[in-house]
């Protein structure tokens, strides 16, 4: 399935935190660039994600602001 | 103002399109990786947002989903 | 690819209208249940989507909201 | 009050799970078809949102990627 | 019907700018403090949302960031 | 940093409650006049976020929704 969210970002998952609903993933795009997610335990658990894993952040275009 | 957006991203622009009421602007994050984002043009007007600006790209936690 | 996105639901493309930089696409989930989706032209183009085009509405459960 | 979000989908609570701060609340549209939503502890307190009632999922169309 | 978004804040329309797609409103909460929406214009067209009408800006709060 | 974000509202932090990973914060913008931000542990932590503090409430055009 491609996607019509325009940034799909390849990258490493380098920390996974979860909490009692919500979990946070850190994921390595470049060598000092990381993205952080929030996404539910739910999701963790259905992908198996783990530190290691070769992944990608998706984000639709209209949640990207810009600063200047 | 630092913010709460746990994703502030440094990069250049290299496209700038306005429509009628909403601009999408393309910022360079590192070569080969670039982030599409969908704002205002108010805002673009704001910003005086041109091609070959040192801009941020922000993102909250909560807008990046992972795909596995 | 498999999606940290909870809500994956698949349906039937009935309308697409494109602006100058945002296009409106509607998607029959069931009779009589259609999803209304605001994306960029270009992943319109992307994707190529169509009338009848077989596809998924794609939301992050973090950007759903309950009424009652 | 009627809303400007286009997605106002009617449904069943079939699932409610509070965290310390965030609650998760899975919503049937149709037989087969599960919304989940990821909503805060107070809001599932101030609309008293249990199992078995009939809710509406509410979601802007600007959150709606599409899938192909 | 009540909503689960923690951020109904009543307000008074100011400004209505529709382009091919998207529209813009501008709600005034208080003098001086105004809130920018940008919705469909079927949104628009089916509330029949007009400078002078009294009407609520609706916000997740997942969607509010907190800038210091 | 100047943000394309229309909406940064300034107030004054009201209540901060953390959860196990979600923090949520109350704003007061004018008397009578609250927002409320779901935000994670990690910015509370690191922007130190405390009751008395003058912040702003910033939050996208797209991410604003009209009822009437």
């Amino acid at each position: 399935m491609k996607l019509s969210a325009r940034n799909v970002l390849p990258g490493t998952v380098v920390a996974v935190t979860k909490g009692t609903t919500t979990a946070h993933i850190k994921i390595e795009l470049a060598p000092g660039l990381t993205m952080f997610s929030s996404i539910t335990n739910e999701a963790v658990d259905d992908l198996d994600i783990r530190v290691g894993d070769t992944v990608s952040a998706v984000i639709k275009s209209s949640d990207v602001m810009v600063g200047k």
